[in-house]
């Protein structure tokens, strides 16, 4: 399915904090984890080096709602979404589910925009169109998932 | 000031990542640093234990706009600005200002909205009124800093 | 295998530094993950709520050689080896193989001793024995798998 | 003083566990912090370009023995120490002062041995001898700051 891609976790000792719950910013790492597997799904790496020329993602809008709490050792299920396709830009909704008992609770929901760009000779990057063969390889995610 | 709160950071090595500049995660951790000292600046922990009954505050809603890249070693002031007091929640919106050049530069933007919540004795937690003394020297920034 | 325990884990964008490589500071990271998966294996989280009283596990040394460098999106399998069984302390030995070539390479090797704790009712914490059900599951590795 | 530095540092929410301590990855962190704010009293950067060719400084030992937990909002003083130098190589001693008492308490003592590197064009790297005018300024501690 070229508009969804789902990865599972296990809330780590190093991820809490002395609230005794996953720390807020690392509902980001695990976003980005997501992500990046999701390329590694199509055939690619976030360092996009078989273009020519190579584009990179620099992300430009982050955003997480909180639910409920994960706790040590809670395995997470997060689901990737394709929310919005521009010709530049990419917008991936976040859903995380918390496994283990039956239906899975949604904990949080995050989104991620990041942009296509180019590097240029003096270091400074500029927006670019994503490549065709990826693009064609991304579909924006049907409406009732995002809901 | 009691809408305002400004603090430093130095980008620190492994604040960074193989693309060179700030994790974006990391921008998180800085935004609740300052929103730490604040609470210490008015007399506070984050462990309002000085409450009956203690006050804690989750996170429900985080967002980041990135406009440019912080660098390794780079000096950032965190301005926090409350830009919304409801009678159990608090909106923060955090500017990072990139110094070491005139004018500073912002080079991200971020939002922060945190409960006031107690715990029950089962462990639970319920959303609860600010304190009447806390929130008494809090008060929202004026609108021309938050644009 | 009551004296050693195996996981794999990709580096993860996030794990990295400007400098392009893992941080080094996520071996530790690494190296925790490798020694809950093992008390999981073993039916016990690092938390250990089913003794009477509870046990918990503080850090009393960790160390690491590097030896090579482990880039994004490498795949490292993490070898636990119980390296020394006191009555009160565990030392464990940690290998780090790069996986994706034939043979696998040991990019590093830790070692991390805890010590099985008590806490008082005044918060204060008392080296105990470790709990006979689980001393009795822990074998100290072969030397040959140490060296 | 050329064989020591001196920082401090206030223990972060993030930078704790849900054992309610910092977390012993964390320590790893602040000495590389320490380490490159003694760099910077020297007038250079870890990212060591104003040499010819530049150098690196990859680690390959780190260890640490913790004494004492820090707690969340604890002010550290980080207590850099040149313990050997070596044509190649430099191993620093790390001590961790725990202040707000007096006299401080010592926390933790970590070490961390770093080789001077520069890259090939392939970009292997290679051991190479500390530039002169670096080697020059740093002396290694008298023993009994070490003890």
């Amino acid at each position: 399915m070229p508009y969804e891609f789902k990865t599972e976790r296990r809330v780590e000792f190093a991820d809490t904090d002395m609230a005794g719950i996953m720390h807020y910013s690392n509902f980001f790492r695990y976003m980005e984890t997501a992500e990046h597997g999701f390329y590694r799904s199509l055939g690619y790496s976030v360092v996009m080096n078989q273009f020519d020329p190579p584009v990179a993602w620099p992300r430009v809008h982050a955003e997480c709602d909180y639910f409920k709490p994960l706790k040590f050792e809670d395995l997470v299920e997060i689901q990737l979404l394709i929310k919005e396709k521009r010709s530049k830009t990419l917008t991936f909704c976040f859903r995380f589910w918390k496994l283990g008992q039956s239906p899975a609770i949604e904990v949080a929901r995050g989104l991620l925009t990041v942009v296509c760009v180019t590097h240029q000779p003096d270091g400074s990057m500029n927006a670019a169109k994503i490549p065709q063969a990826l693009a064609e390889q991304l579909e924006v995610a049907p409406q009732e998932l995002l809901e």
